[in-house]
């Protein structure tokens, strides 16, 4: 069963094979959405059988999480565009076929970038300004685009978020969820990427696509400015994410620092005073007769030698700074 | 309400829409520069409606915090320029309109730089050279440029102060300090890095520009060679800022080396002079009448044995150098 | 004796030296694929004089292990083409000859892509549209091609796994295992990275093959996309190995800290009880006699001192959050 | 008042402003050179009024500390070299204007380059193939990157001993000077890069220069060919610092392994032979009155179960290597 | 007295300067092989007077350890060609002139690949393709190329070694080799690199040779491909000795996490046991008389309470897992 929707002068029905292919021997402009989520053939042959596109490219659009790129045949254009898609479930992918009369997309399950398209179609500037298929196709990756900015914008605070918590107690799940945040940044690239290349290759005019003009340029300089843009926040969030991994490591090893600073302090006060204590406690015959019988000997020896080792240690400390606070 | 100034006959006056319509019917070059702050449409009604510039360009002329860049469209050329902007308050960015026969820049509240440029704009020598909207569109983006140059020397002053911090006593808050640095550093180049570009291909020829000559080229490659020097400015204090994570990390893992064989002194110590005194302090009867009962015992074996542990202790650390000072 | 396989025709036979004479001589399209897994100068002696192929080229078709590129000569185009071989069997090597009238293909053992080339020939839809010998290498450089992704997707997998361990219990043996995995991907990125530069270089028209037409550039652009792609993945999990690596160390310095705190948790504790008890066991006759006579005084301060000391210091702990969890 | 040298015939005479005038309406080829140390005004009063150079040259040629460049305006060559000056003193830096029929160039005080390019000009092998303005500039640009070469030299000997210093003792004192080399570092990259680059364009013909030929175009190749030398060189120190610093960090925890490894010698010895002396020092009736009143009691359990103990225990580091030597 | 071989027809002898000058006046191609270890001029002479060469090119085929490049001069060629020198003795390097009659190399001393050139210019293919200096120059280059890859091979081995070493017991012996290495390394970097990139501008054609045909082409390709091997091997091999430096430092922290653990399990043990023995030592009449006394008490108060501290604690070491093996 073919599930999809076709737009044909401004108006939208859903997609039958015979409207397909009314449109098709007709001479008016359509375009034709088309939900590939049972993935059973339906779109492939109709692509292939009634629109006689390429067998390369509607094997490619069958299959998604493509690297987005776009291809130029001889009857018309095929490119893949996608949008942020962080669970992975293939919603921001957009295959569009694209010739001077219609617009085919294909796309699986319900893609919210499309539905937007459709709102802003009929009251965009962009309308009085270039071809219908160039309106689209700058829509669908205007839209796809888009999404990226909200994604990035939460994945900023996430940063920031965990530079804040590492600084106030490093500990080991910051650091998976750094690997995480990291192979997602890694996935991200490659979806931006080549889509930012592409927008490139097209204002150099290396690529040519079916209904370019000079104002139709104009578009699509907007929208390598928005690709450029994300490819280069992802570099950046890249290269923040490496800084936070090594406050990480900076902080954790400063936490030891101060452990090791308490430790030390406790080893450096009671290790002389148990040596003192020890000492009073031999049992040579000579020191029970003579050095501790006298009353004041307890005082004199056994306090005040201890007190005068506590408070020497202490001034000690104290002028190497070590007891002013919980930092290093 | 309008807000603005009207430049013409090198001569200020508040901009009202009047007299902007009168400007535009005349045929005297002006500058009309027009502040935003409000963002009620007054001014995107006034680019679009009167003057008649493309929706994309006012769309992008009313957005502030945008990427630098400069595009051609037929009627007019848009660009966009960037200053300093460290608080993010958005008053370092202009937005020029310029064709062959007026300028027209978008800023948003009070934009020291353009403030500069008036006062610049009578005597500068470029006046005699250049035609009226390269001189302006050149002062513009060269003052917002020239606001680089003292945040970027606090900048270094910072980093060197950090540096030193950071050798006499490395804490946490360093480290936040750093990532903050290191984020304003990347705001900073995403505002740098396209400006600079945007120069090499106007110098390229790459990008037409309106009332561009040869003698006008000389002030764009100037303008160029100051975008390359902040650009480099930029790289470099990113690279040091690394430096000086890794001076952070060195210096703590040093200074644990410093507490740590103080706590290795202090129980390499004592701990054998407890075991000392604990051993003269069992109650094995033979010991005690034989070994301890005598006067000189406690002389030799109770202080003796201890003062010659201590010594061969001491004469140990000597050699191996650990009591030379509080580096390791 | 020669090893291989000659096709004319849509058939497929043991190569002889008299067939592929023949098939020279001949008029048709063939394809000979040898096998020379001897190295015994059969397959050189056969290429140099009857194919009469230049003697670099032949030299070339010898040595296995090759850095996969292309070479234009007059007569023909040579490419050397690679695909996953993490065991360096050799058996993922094949080197092409090709010409307008026939191909040559060199590998070296069992090379399952070769196979599966022959089984893939008959059916695939690139038949119809390009000519057979772009058809040949399409498969060949397409199945070698695919080798790349069961492979990096195992090696995906186990980088995920290390992180996990790693987080789970660093060990030493991990990081062994990540150095093999980093020398890997080195050797995985020297055959794949020239091999989508040579791609670029088709697809560019930098370099002529022998039967391009439109419609097979078309395949080439298919190729490229598939080896960017791979690439990329290749330099993504260099980056991410970093990224492990680093969680290792992060993981151990935390660990360590973890030990730290309960070493200095236990001291704390026992080093002051210790001096206590130390002190009340000295010999000191006024103590002995006055202090600890009376039957009070061990309730008070044998056992209540010390009660004291404990409270006193795990309310501290708990306070600095020391005692909430085996992580820092 | 002028301070300069004017260079005619092959004579050198200090110039005066007549000398200067005179010469300006001549025919014979000269050289100015003019010291702008006092920066009075009176050198750019002579380059704007009587060369009549471009403002935007003659501003450039009055700030010091400039980015290496090289201008092509319409009736001279703007070109700023410049070579090692590790005080910054200025004094290794020069802006040359050029024209067919003379040279002029601007330094700040004393610039030993000049006063070499004076000694080598008449006798060098450039004179006869090149015609005297390129000859000059040639000599200058010469003369100050061969001053970057001994510059580099003690840096390489000074990093060498850095890394044996710190593979002897590391200390915090050079963690400040790795970061004082690496800014040396990039202050030197800031001035050789684009000088490299300025070569490159002058050797690829992108900047065309007043008296260029093709025989003076191998002088221009071989000061490239310096100039990327000293770029290398300067990318290579770079890398090596940062491998110094992580060999400082590395070694630093290296030590703390040894520290770490006595103190668990020291308290693995000696807390057990405490504890077991603190065992028989305890006063619980029966043990005293039996174990511990026999004579053999105390060689046995007071000295042999000791002996023991330590036996054991050194055997067991022995096994571990743990008394091999002072590194890990 | 100069040193060197002639060789003309096929014919190797001593070169004597009567010999060149009539080699020179004749019309014969003959190759001029010259020995510079002298250093004495005679080299120089002959180069400038008699073959008449570029000044700038005798000076610079004199001073070795250059940078290897290619210069096109009107009359000749000049490249300079460099083999893996591990010792610094220059005995790799090979300065061509080269036009199209003759072919003159200068080395210094004792170079094998020179050796080698001659013995297979006789029976090598491209003798038969290629014009006679394009054969000498291959020779040369590839002798000379070929020289890298034993060289990279020990390389490859001793890093494998280092890794396996450092894993085993990291010392700082191994950090002072580390950065041994990686200095190797950017010293063949700085001769291979340059030397590709030449190899890449005569494929391109930017560079021209004489003698250069299409059949000769393919040598340099063969030579190009030699090249960026070598490159790619040095730049991986780079990367690998940072990540042997990092297996290091996470290799010693290790290390450091069993030793302190061992040192935590032993006072973890002994220091509250030592608490224990401590307590029943001390002095109170109370408790020696009421507790201490039976027999009984001294069973279960001084060994039966220890015996119970230390199985919950070694219960507890268990159960954390760190029991388990020398590894953490």
């Amino acid at each position: 069963m073919l599930s999809g929707t076709l737009r044909e002068d401004g108006r939208d029905r859903p997609a039958t094979t015979e409207d397909v292919l009314a449109a098709l021997a007709g001479h008016t402009f359509f375009w034709l959405d088309l939900d590939d989520a049972a993935s059973d053939g339906t779109v492939s042959e109709l692509l292939s059988v009634h629109f006689g596109f390429h067998p390369l490219a509607v094997q490619s659009a069958e299959r998604f999480n493509q690297r987005p790129r776009i291809d130029d045949y001889d009857a018309f254009t095929y490119l893949v565009a996608r949008g942020a898609d962080p669970d992975g479930s293939g919603r921001a992918e957009v295959h569009c076929f694209w010739t001077d009369r219609y617009v085919v997309t294909v796309h699986r399950g319900d893609c919210p970038a499309l539905g937007e398209v459709r709102t802003r179609m009929e009251r965009h500037h962009a309308k009085e300004a270039a071809s219908p298929q160039i309106v689209i196709v700058y829509l669908v990756v205007s839209a796809l685009a888009d999404t990226f900015f909200p994604f990035l914008s939460k994945f900023d605070d996430r940063i920031d978020a965990l530079e804040d918590d590492i600084l106030k107690t490093p500990t080991e799940a910051q650091l998976g969820e750094l690997f995480d945040m990291k192979r997602t940044l890694m996935e991200m690239r490659k979806v931006v990427a080549p889509q930012r290349d592409m927008m490139a290759s097209i204002n150099a005019g290396v690529t040519d696509v079916p209904g370019m003009t000079d104002e139709a340029a104009h578009y699509f300089r907007d929208l390598y400015d928005h690709l450029i843009r994300v490819a280069d926040m992802v570099d950046n969030y890249r290269d923040l994410l490496t800084s936070v991994m090594d406050t990480h490591l900076s902080t954790v090893s400063n936490r030891l620092n101060v452990v090791m600073k308490q430790l030390t302090i406790i080893a450096t006060i009671f290790l002389p005073l148990s040596f003192l204590t020890g000492f009073f406690g031999q049992n040579f015959a000579y020191m029970v007769r003579v050095w501790l019988s006298p009353t004041w000997s307890f005082f004199v020896l056994g306090i005040g030698l201890e007190l005068v080792a506590v408070v020497f240690l202490l001034t000690l400390f104290r002028r190497r700074g070590w007891l002013g606070g919980p930092t290093v």
